[in-house]
């Protein structure tokens, strides 16, 4: 009884797990049914007399080659069964110029001779498989040259009849692989272009939820604590993307084009995006490690940094959601040039907010906490501008479309300089700091004040003598103009 | 003329490139050469007429089980040699019994319920293939399984010899497998584990070389520029290295005891201690940003800040030099438990720093620069923790040697603490802050005060006064014990 259970719980188990393998990607399921179709095409070949007549034992190579070539993706299979063709095709005829040439060494030294060629030609191709390129590109072809020559240097010293073999064996290689890929581009085609183009977005996509909920989690503004979280960890996975988006790009390669992929579509363009993302996801991870509710804060400080913080995290969220579903729809990235304007806005408030706070009565412990994360907010924003470039160039190569005469003005996302509401207005009242008198010039100079953008509704002085609990309130209720209105002393 | 220059430099390219890879490991010409031993081993079994007499063009079979079956690594041979042959075993069982069944359709239903069934196992293994864990270990297997199975069921349908056929390939798969894995584990043999082993400790060299780097380039305490630049790239390489690790982990399963490696050695542990030092890693490429001579610093905190960062980083930089090494000697990584407290220590001192700094003339802007990179500098001696822990499980799991006892206490390298050096001593002459009375007390209550140790050579006034040009001839002369006297205002 109790074996049975567990036998019964396992069987569970293990229908559950399929179950939810089929669930998370229908189309592994699809592929099942293709390979099975595919090769029950190329058994009909065997089964059937007449061809069986016409091809022999070499029919089992056709079935061989599908159950080999066929892959999950249309540039796998396309790449294998190339692969496999002109090596089998190259290899074949060197073998025969082999066995001619070793003719040459009488009957005693032609097995010898034969052997040597073997050892050296397999050898060259061995080591050849350690160059990264051809490792990427070409590991198959050259592992079915070095198959194909044995094959044929070996079999040929027995049966003397190696160009009809030769023939037989590229003629069913080519039905195979035909049928391989005829399947693999007709039947619910899984290209790996597409895959790289998808995958790459969705990273992206994973950044931008990341900064999202770190804005939420950060700043106590959160309404759904089990969302945040798990959009919180959505970044882990690029961390660790380079493999796949690596081999997915090598693949498409060898796709001819498909939607709105064309035949040479820059695939090298998006492997750099994808690096770029990771080095955005690599400051996340050390961003993350500050997300912990223990660490003691200075929260007068958080609170003056809370909102160029704010405007620095959802202005970059908001610029790679952009790019991502831009690059859903094949668009240029131009909706996010204006939220990437925005962020670089949110460092200068950031740089005026540093320059003019004064911090007589905090302690350096508690504001260490909240600095860091403010400066690796800004060099993430950075780097979400690096990514918008590499975005722009791979819309330029592409020829996506540009959508930016279509967006009617009202439609585009508004730009927080124009909208007068986070400008920031350097008003120096009193400058009381004798050693930085100079720095402090400079600096302000650099920042365009616009008075007339000011919502002059609330005085300055106010929300510099408002108390620091209030910061919160303050930025839920919408009121940013006033808090941004930063006054030297 | 042109056109033979032209092809003369892209020869003497490709030799310089070939040579290139043969000189930075030159296993891989071992491995050639290897290759093609084992090819011309098999292939004399089908020269010398005795055999092929017995054997008949299944010896054709053995060729291509060694082009197939021969990998880089033992672990990889193995794996794949005994995959083939239990896939092959299990696949030729199941078709034999498949024919039988279909025989029961009577000649016309035969062909239809073998496509069937044919169909039916090929899906359902493909779709075996999705599952992370199969794919990483079985994948070949699968394969194999799929193609004996369409080889077996649909040969059988014509040779009718099926038993002896399989007998035939059976053997001759032995054949080639058996002198693969005899070539591969007694000619120069290339172990996973060993290879696994060697990664993870050199990635942790790598991060202990970025450290050392860093606080050279950092506080520009700098000899050779040539060699901290290249030490400071290197731990790029660990960013990626997890596929690498993963895949050397799952072939070093396969493979017998070999070295100081058992059986059952415990290769998770060794993917655990990788996942660690990448986490290390990311914090340190977030740390190089930082590393930049344009940023504006306030070189009064960076003074005050420089020893507890040159412990920490130095520390931590020791703890992994000795982590690293003591996985090179196969010993307990007892000796960086030193440095680990130490590196610890410094964070306290770097805690009683921020208490006890006022900053009444220095810029905040010009603060976090410094205040960010101590504060990841921080994180990173966290992580080197942990690495240090998983580094200590995997020696206890694998049973490395304990050298504890062996090393004279004088050998062993000085415990901070100890040496009266660093040790934090908190003189609160004056306690002005009002509100954050409190929290001050707390802290400097968590900091061991070991008043004999400190050397009272000099007056902590006197360093307190001191201007801050002098800090950096300070910290060069070794006068670290009094650099640490930080006296509270």
């Amino acid at each position: 009884m109790e074996s049975g259970g567990f036998f019964k719980s396992n069987v569970m188990n293990v229908a559950k797990s399929i179950k939810k393998t089929g669930k998370d990607d229908p189309r592994r399921v699809i592929h099942s049914l293709k390979v099975g179709l595919a090769l029950t095409l190329v058994s009909l070949f065997y089964y059937s007399r007449p061809l069986y007549d016409g091809f022999g034992v070499a029919g089992m190579w056709a079935v061989l080659t599908v159950v080999v070539v066929f892959e999950f993706t249309v540039g796998g299979t396309l790449s294998k069964g190339l692969n496999r063709g002109c090596a089998t095709l190259l290899a074949g005829a060197l073998g025969v110029g082999a066995q001619h040439l070793a003719t040459a060494f009488g009957k005693k030294g032609e097995p010898i001779a034969l052997g040597a060629l073997l050892f050296i030609l397999v050898d060259d191709r061995t080591f050849l498989r350690f160059f990264p390129r051809i490792k990427a590109r070409y590991d198959y072809g050259v592992v079915i040259f070095i198959l194909t020559f044995s094959l044929v240097t070996v079999s040929g010293f027995r049966v003397n009849e190696i160009l009809e073999l030769a023939e037989q064996r590229l003629l069913t290689i080519l039905i195979g692989g035909a049928t391989c890929m005829v399947v693999s581009i007709l039947v619910c085609p899984v290209w790996a272009g597409q895959e790289l183009h998808n995958l790459v977005a969705s990273n992206i996509q994973k950044l931008a939820n990341y900064l999202e909920g770190f804005q939420a989690e950060y700043f106590h503004c959160i309404q759904d604590k089990q969302k945040s979280k798990s959009s919180l960890q959505g970044y882990k996975s690029v961390l660790g993307s380079k493999a796949s988006e690596e081999s997915l790009g090598n693949l498409a390669r060898w796709e001819p084009g498909h939607g709105g992929f064309r035949l040479r579509h820059p695939w090298k363009q998006y492997l750099k995006l994808g690096a770029l993302a990771r080095e955005c996801a690599y400051k996340i991870e050390t961003l993350n490690t500050y997300l912990n509710p223990e660490i003691q804060e200075c929260m007068e400080l958080k609170c003056k940094f809370e909102e160029p913080c704010k405007i620095m995290s959802s202005e970059s969220s908001k610029a790679l959601k952009a790019i991502s579903s831009s690059m859903k729809t094949m668009t240029a990235p131009s909706a996010a040039k204006c939220h990437i304007e925005n962020s670089k806005t949110a460092t200068k408030l950031l740089k005026v907010a540093l320059e003019t706070i004064s911090l007589e009565d905090a302690q350096l412990r508690a504001i260490i906490p909240v600095a860091t994360i403010a400066s690796i907010l800004e060099e993430i924003t950075k780097t979400v501008e690096k990514v918008y470039d590499s975005a722009s160039e791979l819309s330029n190569l592409a020829h996506f479309k540009n959508v930016e005469s279509n967006v009617s003005p009202e439609k585009q996302p508004p730009h927080l300089l124009h909208r007068g509401m986070v400008n920031p207005l350097v008003v120096d009242i009193a400058n009381n700091n004798n050693n930085n008198n100079n720095n402090n010039k400079n600096n302000i100079d650099q920042i365009e004040i616009n008075i007339h953008d000011i919502i002059s509704s609330e005085s300055p002085e106010k929300v510099e003598n408002a108390p620091p609990k209030s910061c919160a309130e303050n930025a839920q209720s919408n009121s940013c103009a006033v808090v941004n209105i930063i006054v030297c002393h």
